[in-house]
């Protein structure tokens, strides 16, 4: 099936606003396999639209535009599109009480401008909006023959999603020059790609037209993106599960979760089940570790805090690092991130300790330590009140801000593989 | 001046890449002067792109491409603009000596499809790359009368970036229907949309259709873009220059920083030049407030490091906030946020300490004390060894990702405040 998209707005066309709707659109509608083969953005030109949407209905089997559906004067997609179909606007009264009800429930009156909002070109399907007032409209035109398709939704990124999701996806799927389709994410971190690809092996027996793998590089780690098609939604599920199953028996250590999960979320997780706790020694990373910990709400379950080595008289004077591992390893070495590890947990009274130290750029370097190198301790205090110790040392990239989150990065997965593996 | 943008590229219609060129560009443009009336996304096919350059050719003065001009197979737009111009693709010696020479410098051979890279379509000037080897390509037709401008640019946005600011907004400026303008951002925080608006009053006598000021609100912030038009840049620089005083008369101590600079590099160069240091202690920020320090390279000049106290148990323990303080008063208190600033600046030996104990969300708020409570400390230590302390209580949103960024802020605008107000 072949698409036009029709964004509309000036704030588009000046650039205030990213067209994130058209990437959005387009990667929905490619994974369901309708093919986006024009993406075209004007402004709240009533003449530009139609022209733009004559062109578009001649040329594509379905249309989709978004924007110029709002209460004010330059929304006019909805006459337009009136106009354009020969299909006049009417009122439906259901929809008019539930916009009024909208604006009574915050104490508003209804500006007169608003009822427009509540009507609906003769023929055309309203698409619900659990967002906001403006509904979506859907027109399956059969007139000419073929089948042409045509859904008007608005420009607010939620709104338009949501309106996709419940209203426009499930009628195209619903056509039968679609099939249905299924898709998963692994998330893998500390591997590179080439080398997950290694591990992975020859899956030319598994993969074909039916079932995809599609390896997505990010700043973070390599996801794996999983998409099967088939007429029935269960089958595609039951593909992805067996090709889930296949990966997870060949590299399953190194995933540490899927679809939205993050890192620090995954190992709050492992904490919280286990009843651990975890301080920080962070010295390159500069506090981004204890940051994303605790971005997970309910993270004071596990994170009781840490120390920002940044200055070495923090990292003796507060940590306890001694002057001696300092001056003959230099502050970026394995022993002295063992003793910020090790220091953080004893301070903090806690179950583990992870730390960094390391030179994220650009100045620092030199031949034996160049930017991008990083050592990472961890600490984990066992019974009798010893702490055992353990570090890995890693060259990461020429970028500063790159570095630092990788450096992070690195440091919550140790935590993860010194729980699980 | 109305333009046509054409970006082309199979990713952007598959929404792997969100077009990021289409919005820069618009923007840019829209800077100058040019209305930018259409923008038109296809893929990489030859046929879809002629019809789509000859639509635009024929509607707009300006036509600005990008994408398609890289050494693989999927890059046609160089062949098919000298096609529908009929200006045959001739070598660039100049140009193929040094794209030899990039591939030598990296130890590579050069692949022979390379060589593409190094043609240009006769009469058109070649638009110089800094930044990758793809050029490129400018021409102004006078063939029919009124002067039709194409520019050809590559689709990676730094490069794409580059040439159009040192190649086309250049020729463009020198168009005798473009004004020149000049533009600059002021940066606050702190301070609410409405209230610097207040502040600012009545500038009616300045504003007018050469000089413009718009309100930018963002996360961190409220930015103020001054932009002025004439037929000199020199005269726009001047109307910018008197507007930017008279802003600075009225609100200037609001006024952090202009351009891209951030908070954190302005506190920084404060705390360099006044050889100060500081120490954090943060709790419902987790360790923002250090790494936001520690994104500027250098940062090691000024900043020690910190206390994570996420717990009480580090808070008393490790920061010296007494616990009858807890007690009496709960962690997100006045006296508990300059307490932990105090502790922070005495254990880590620092001149200033800053601290944050807040109520992120979305769990732990109260009535006395909602979500999005936040209260900071500072402390500064003076002569004799007595350490001087004083404290804000703040009242920010609902969402925790959005409090704990806003927390961050306004500990550094605190910073700021105390050592220049």
């Amino acid at each position: 099936m072949k698409a036009h998209l029709l964004t509309i707005g000036d704030e588009l066309l000046i650039g205030q606003t990213t067209n994130t709707n058209a990437a959005w659109l387009g990667d929905a509608l490619s994974r369901i396999g309708v093919h986006v083969e024009r993406s075209v953005t004007i402004g709240d030109d009533a003449r530009a639209i139609t022209d733009e949407l004559d062109r578009a209905y001649q040329d594509a089997r379905l249309v989709i535009t978004t924007g110029g559906l709002g209460p004010t004067h330059d929304d006019v997609t909805k006459s337009i599109v009136s106009q354009y179909f020969g299909a006049p606007l009417e009122t439906d009264d259901e929809l008019l009480a539930r916009v009024k009800q909208y604006y009574e429930r915050r104490g508003r009156d209804m500006p007169p401008e608003v009822a427009d909002l509540a009507t609906v070109p003769r023929g055309f399907d309203m698409l619900q909006n659990d967002v906001g007032t403006a509904v979506g409209l859907w027109h399956a035109d059969t007139s000419t023959g073929d089948e042409r398709l045509i859904a008007v939704l608005p420009g607010v990124p939620p709104e338009m999603k949501s309106i996709y999701e419940n209203g426009v996806e499930p009628r195209l799927l619903a056509r039968a020059d679609l099939q249905d389709l299924a898709h998963r994410t692994l998330l893998t971190t500390g591997v590179p790609e080439s080398s997950l690809q290694r591990k992975i092996g020859d899956l030319s027996d598994w993969l074909g037209e039916d079932l995809k793998l599609a390896y997505l590089p990010s700043t973070n780690g390599v996801r794996l993106r999983l998409t099967a098609y088939a007429r029935d939604r269960a089958v595609a599920e039951d593909r992805i599960d067996a090709l889930e199953g296949e990966l997870r028996s060949r590299i399953g250590k190194y995933i540490f979760g899927t679809g939205k999960d993050t890192l620090e979320g995954v190992v709050g997780e492992l904490l919280r089940k286990r009843n651990l706790t975890v301080a920080t020694a962070e010295s390159a990373t500069g506090g981004l570790i204890g940051h994303r910990l605790t971005a997970e709400p309910g993270s004071s379950d596990y994170f009781l805090g840490g120390i920002v080595a940044y200055a070495n008289s923090v990292k003796t004077g507060v940590l306890g690092v001694e002057p001696s591992a300092l001056r003959d390893h230099g502050a970026v070495s394995l022993p002295v991130a063992e003793q910020m590890a090790a220091g953080a947990a004893e301070r903090l009274d806690a179950s583990i300790g992870i730390s960094t130290s390391g030179i994220a750029g650009p100045g620092g370097g030199s031949d034996e330590k160049p930017v991008g190198t990083v050592c990472i301790g961890f600490a984990k205090r066992v019974e009798g009140g010893a702490t055992d110790v353990d570090s890995v040392r890693l060259q990461l990239t020429n970028d500063r801000s790159l570095n630092k989150e990788l450096f992070a990065t690195s440091a919550l997965e140790m935590i993860r593989r010194k729980l699980l593996w």
